[in-house]
C-alpha cells in the first residue's frame, strides 16, 4: 500500500483516501464522491478495526460483504481499495496507541472507553500506510470528525480532513452499516433519533433557548418512540463542550438504543 | 517545514532527519554523518521538548547555544535546520499524545513517568513535519531508540529507523549535552558507567554469566566512583525483558546519578 502510494504522489497525484469498515451504503459513497472532488486517486480502506471495539460490542457479528464492498467501490470511481487482514495491522505484542484527552472524553467517549484510542490509533497507522494528501470522514460520526481533527493538528499529519454531510434514508433515519440489525419494529421506532434533533432544531429556530430544555424535548421524543436514551446533548462546534444556552450553530448529537443496536445522529442546529 | 519537505520529495530526493534537543556534541555530529550516509537532504531539528520533561527534571536548564548548533550544523553539511518554539509545537489545549506500553515500562521509563510518551509524541511530529524516508537515533539513548522503532512498526510511519553507535571522550565517558553540568570532581566520577559497562563485558566474555552477578558487578565499581546507582540492568536487545543469564547479544543499561546530574550509558555485550 505504502509502495503504491510513494509512486502516486511521485508522480504528483493527489491521494485522498476514505477510511470505512466496509458493508459500504449510500453515506459511504458520497465520502468517495467527496473525495473524487479533493483528489485525483482515492483510496477506500474496509478495515473492521478490532482495537475500537469494547469488550461487549458488536466487533464478531459486525456486517461484511467483501464482495459487494468491492463492486460499490469500483463503481464509484475508486482508485484502490485496502483490505488489511487484522493480523497485518496489529502484531501480537502491539504496544503503541495514539489517545486524545479532551474532546473524546463526553459523548461517546464516555460511553465506550477505548473506542476513541482505538479510533486514532487505526487512522493514524491509515495515513501513514495510505499517504493521503487529504481524508474524507462523515459527519455522522461528528465526535469521530473532531477528535481526528484534532490528532491532525496535534500530530501534525500532513492531511487535510473533509466532513461530509450526513446521507439520511428518505424518512429521515441517518444511513448506518448497523441498520441491517433492526428489525421492522425497531426499524419504524430508528426514526425517533432524527425527529428528537428535528425537535432541537425547532427549538433554536427563534432564537437561544435553555439547553436543558431543549434536551428535556429530545428525551421526550425518543421516549414516544420506545427507544432508550443513551445521551441528548447540546454542544460547542469545536470543542465539543456542553453549552447552558443552545443556539444556531452548536451541535445536537444523540445516542439511543433500539433494541439491541446502539444508533447515533446528530445535527448542526 | 512541510512545504520544504513535500518540495524535496517531488524532485526524488531521500531526506534525513536527525533529531536532537541541541547543544550538538560529536556524538550529534556522528548522527548527522549517519544521515549523510543515508539520504540526499539532511534535516537536523534542535527542540528542548518539554513534554518529555518530568516536574522536577531539568527542562528549565537544559543547556542551550543556538548560534554554535546552527554552525555546528552547517558544518557537518546539513541541508536544513528546524527549530520551532514551543507554542508553534503545542498548543495551549494540545490533547493527543502517543504511548508505547510495553517497552518504556521499565528502566528508564519506570523511573521518568512521562518521558517515552513525551518522546513518542514530539518524534512523531517531527516525522509529520519533516517527512523523513530515514531517521538517526544515537544508541546512546538505547530505549528510547528501541522505543521509537516500535512506534515506527506499529504506526506504519513510512520511515527507516537507523541507530548509530555512542561516540566516547578518550577516556570512556559517552558523550551527552548533560556532561556540562559536571564539576571537575564529578567529572571524574562519571567515568563509573562506562567502567561499569566494560566489567559487565569482561563477565560474559567467556560465556554466560548469572544476570545477578553481573548486575552486582556494576553495581561495585558505580559504588567505587561515589555515584549512587539508578539501575543497572542486563535486558534483551530487542524486548528489553530483563534476562536471568547474561550472555553476548544481551545489552547492559547502567543510570547513575551524579551529584546533580543523571547521567545514562549501554553497552552490547
Amino acid at each position: 500500500m505504502q509502495a503504491w502510494a510513494s509512486a502516486r504522489r511521485l508522480e504528483g497525484a493527489r491521494i485522498g483516501l476514505v477510511p470505512t469498515m466496509g458493508y459500504l451504503h449510500d453515506g459511504h459513497l458520497s465520502l468517495i464522491e467527496q473525495a473524487r472532488r479533493h483528489a485525483d486517486a482515492v483510496v477506500v480502506s474496509l478495515f473492521v478495526n478490532p482495537v475500537q471495539f469494547g469488550p461487549n460490542e458488536d466487533f464478531e457479528k459486525y456486517p461484511r460483504d467483501e464482495a459487494r464492498d468491492l463492486a460499490r467501490c469500483e463503481q464509484a470511481g475508486a482508485s484502490a481499495v485496502f483490505l488489511p487482514p487484522v493480523a497485518t495491522m496489529y502484531a501480537p505484542d502491539a504496544s503503541v496507541f495514539i489517545t486524545e484527552e479532551r474532546l473524546s472524553a463526553g459523548l461517546c467517549g464516555a460511553r465506550r472507553p477505548g473506542h476513541f484510542r482505538g479510533v486514532c490509533t487505526v487512522v493514524a497507522k491509515l495515513f501513514n500506510l495510505t499517504l493521503p494528501h487529504v481524508a474524507v470522514f462523515g459527519q455522522k460520526d461528528y465526535q469521530q470528525a473532531a477528535v481526528i481533527r484534532r490528532m491532525v493538528r496535534d500530530l501534525n499529519f500532513p492531511v487535510e480532513i473533509v466532513v461530509a454531510p450526513i446521507v439520511r434514508e428518505p424518512d429521515g433515519l441517518a444511513m448506518s452499516s448497523r441498520n441491517v440489525y433492526l428489525s421492522e419494529v425497531e426499524r419504524r421506532r430508528a426514526l425517533g433519533l432524527s425527529r428528537a434533533l428535528q425537535a432541537a432544531a425547532a427549538c433554536v429556530a427563534e432564537g437561544g433557548a435553555a439547553a436543558a430544555a431543549v434536551r428535556a424535548r429530545m428525551a421526550e421524543v425518543i421516549d414516544a418512540h420506545a427507544l432508550q436514551l443513551d445521551y441528548a446533548e447540546i454542544v460547542d462546534a469545536e470543542s465539543l463542550e456542553p453549552v447552558a444556552e443552545a443556539r444556531r450553530g452548536n451541535v445536537a448529537l444523540i445516542a439511543a438504543q433500539c433494541g439491541r443496536t446502539r444508533l447515533i445522529d446528530n445535527r448542526i442546529l
